[in-house]
């Protein structure tokens, strides 16, 4: 048994049996950002099977050194030509460069992982949470014309750990209904979020007041109900994702499912609280029961001993934490929860290496 | 006209008249916490019709001195002969105290204004947001015999400004149902609160791990789920007091409203994130336009200049903030909002202020 293959991990037990792993040549778009820097370090953790890893960034960047498996791999800058033999290219900068250099690498013959929401909702991109749509990816992969490359999705960190969660709902229950609102981390913003909160913060202590830049308005100490661009309908760009790449991921263009997206002073994991409406009858007890079950998902409910989903207890986890799991009478079958996921690991990082980890199944048995 | 009498406030104009008001002896217990010194402050800046200013507190806290009006007041030390002459007592402190004290007040013939949970659901006992409710003070105090004391109660800080935007769409509209999500500050948690978030915030750049004490778990870039006790079916108690207390005070026992109430790591001002399912079509237009006509409010909604309530802008203000109007389509007549209101003003100091307004004018009128 390849000693990559974990059978903790969900991805691997989905595809449900052991076998030989070819190793890839691998490529990180945006190696020294938040998520690119994450990437590396999950391939790392989980023992991806990498024959030749290249780290790619802009011109500003390129030079820099990361370490991986022991070496310190130099930075390239990416150019249209960096695709040369790389089997799988995890693209981890803004849609931007996705949109001007995936395709590149998939004429270059590459499976292009984008975390980026530049092709999520395309017809034919397959948008992928492994947990919940692997089979989405395995047809793609082998209704491709030979070594064809292919472009797959990373949804969105605040989409993952809702379709994780409604999944198993969905099927064993049923989902009439769903609102969420979030509050979102600001390492959702990247290495830059991350550190306008830093040091806005430390700036208060000092009366120093820092302008914001990343954010729309200080972040240190306030709530803002405002994630990516504002649409026409008064929705933000971030809940319009959560709703639709929810419906593609989950298969249902019918399920009623609202959001409101909120960033708050927190440097990492997105919460969500999520007011569930059930076709069927389901008493929190059940929810709890179905979840437990569920890959990828972790029941931390016990309220008698202050025991729910926490941004200081999820941090640096893999799994969707799941809590404060009560029955809502204002509708038959209604239930409150609250979620917590790390947007950098389960909402983009990890998310991205277990499709990777799929592909290099996929493409080892073709 | 005396000059307390302020024209733009909701509870004076809601009166509708102007008249000569006495002067009453006034008491403020626990004038040293958050709320306490918030309450001084907001009885001087609305000119209140001040005769004599008596605070209390704790033995601890007696012999502080604090200004009001130009003069320092020497803080006494509570007793159950405090109230002797007092006309209005604002309750300030915790729930044990109104609990063990209010009685005392009650039977020396003042009205008190309690910022506590202590009565708010005891029947007979008026829980009172001036501009939702005043009707039902007035008959509270018009159906006394003699000059009899009374408690009043004022709602809990998450309360107040949910009923405010909730109370004008009910009559408009109809309301089939409601889900809120919140957003509530350290301040809530009083003094105590805004210092273990400031201190612990600190204590994070110099890697001084400082142990939670008023709070379950780590506030410094931390969400928590979990604001009061827990209760056996899972909701917390300040949840269950947002759903109780709003269909106490906007009368409507079968009201559905549901609630998930979150501590988020900000000094101060509540938000909440409200789904709201109306019984008739009312477009976002219509909403702004009931909401914008409604006492108490302030519609705040301009996203294409990133204008929405927010905590930095709400601090120091008397009013409810609304923004983020948008329709619903997951049901026939649905919006999302975003509320932000000052929890230390709107949401205790003012609204019991208000309220001690209210009986000035009605005891002026006997």
């Amino acid at each position: 048994m390849p000693d990559f293959v974990n059978l903790d991990c969900p991805s691997c037990s989905l595809l449900g049996k052991v076998m030989s792993i070819k190793p890839l040549n691998v490529a990180v778009v945006g190696a020294t950002g938040a998520v690119g820097r994450e990437t590396i370090e999950v391939l790392e953790e989980r023992k991806f099977p990498v024959a030749n890893l290249k780290l790619l960034a802009s011109s500003r960047s390129a030079g820099e050194e990361i370490s991986f498996n022991g070496k310190d791999i130099v930075v390239d800058e990416l150019t249209e030509h960096s695709f040369d033999k790389v089997d799988v290219a995890l693209f981890c900068a803004g849609s931007g460069i996705s949109k001007k250099f995936a395709s590149h690498a998939v004429d270059a013959g590459a499976i292009v992982i984008d975390k980026t929401s530049a092709f999520r909702m395309d017809e034919g991109v397959p948008l992928i949470v492994p947990e919940v749509n692997a089979d989405v990816l395995n047809e793609a992969l082998e209704s491709r014309e030979g070594s064809q490359g292919l472009i797959v999705s990373n949804p969105n960190c605040s989409t993952i750990p809702l379709t994780v969660v409604l999944k198993p709902l969905m099927e064993k229950v049923g989902i009439k209904r769903v609102v969420v609102s979030t509050y979102q981390s600001v390492s959702g913003a990247g290495k830059e979020g991350m550190s306008e909160l830093w040091e806005q913060t430390k700036g208060l202590y000092s009366q120093q007041e820092i302008e914001p830049k990343v954010f729309q308005h200080r972040i240190a100490f306030n709530c803002i109900p405002h994630i990516d661009d504002f649409l026409d309908s008064g929705y933000t760009k971030e809940e319009v994702k959560l709703i639709e790449e929810s419906k593609k991921i989950l298969r249902d263009q019918g399920l009623n499912l609202t959001a409101t997206a909120v960033r708050v002073p927190v440097m990492s994991c997105h919460s969500e609280s999520v007011n569930i409406e059930f076709s069927d009858a389901c008493s929190p007890d059940q929810v709890r029961e179905v979840l437990q079950e569920s890959p990828g998902i972790v029941v931390s409910d016990e309220p008698k001993d202050n025991t729910y989903p926490l941004n200081s207890t999820t941090i640096g986890t893999d799994d969707t934490f799941v809590g404060r799991i009560r029955g809502d009478e204002t509708v038959p079958h209604g239930i409150n929860l609250w979620l917590v996921s790390d947007n950098l690991r389960k909402g983009a990082a990890l998310n991205g290496v277990q499709i990777a980890e799929l592909v290099a199944k996929n493409l080892s048995v073709q």
